[in-house]
């Protein structure tokens, strides 16, 4: 399996409405076993996303997915920086679920 | 919801017994609504967990449960430290599952 740990900062005030672009942007992506998008407790600004993948190759097509590809052009205006790209080697757990 | 991201490092050359206590130990939580345990590619002796709760009290509740601690009991002599330990309030997204 392939993940990704990842922390944005949104434009100031602008949080919500990204994550609302987000969670909607990444729903039925082959390959996805899990996509998580939580708020920062401690910085009004921030996102972090969790990813677990099959693999790595469906992390990149799903970057070719028209739903995706939407979801980024709408949210790049809102985003001011990245501040983490952690790449993880997910083993097993609980919640790693297979999109239909 | 509830959400954490932790980072620990095992005893050089336990992380793979550390990680199968962990994956055992973590089945059936009530209020667990994914639990990912993952090696990190570039430290071979770091794990990444990634954990989404339906709120806070059911990740403390958890830490009394018999399997539980018996999986602290046995993995804690193989973790050498803990790095990181970031609390997040998890929005939605995919793979967000209820245990029955």
């Amino acid at each position: 399996m392939y993940g990704l740990i990842g922390k944005m900062k949104a434009v100031t005030g602008q949080r919500d409405t990204l994550i609302s672009i987000l969670i909607n942007g990444v729903s039925g992506m082959p390959g996805c076993l899990s996509y998580v998008v939580a708020q920062d407790p401690s910085d009004a600004d921030a996102i972090w996303i969790t990813e677990v993948w099959d693999n790595q190759a469906s992390h990149k097509a799903s970057l070719s997915l028209p739903s995706v590809k939407d979801a980024i052009s709408q949210g790049r205006p809102l985003i001011a920086a990245f501040e983490r790209h952690i790449e993880t080697v997910p083993v097993g757990g609980h919640g790693i679920q297979v999109v239909a």
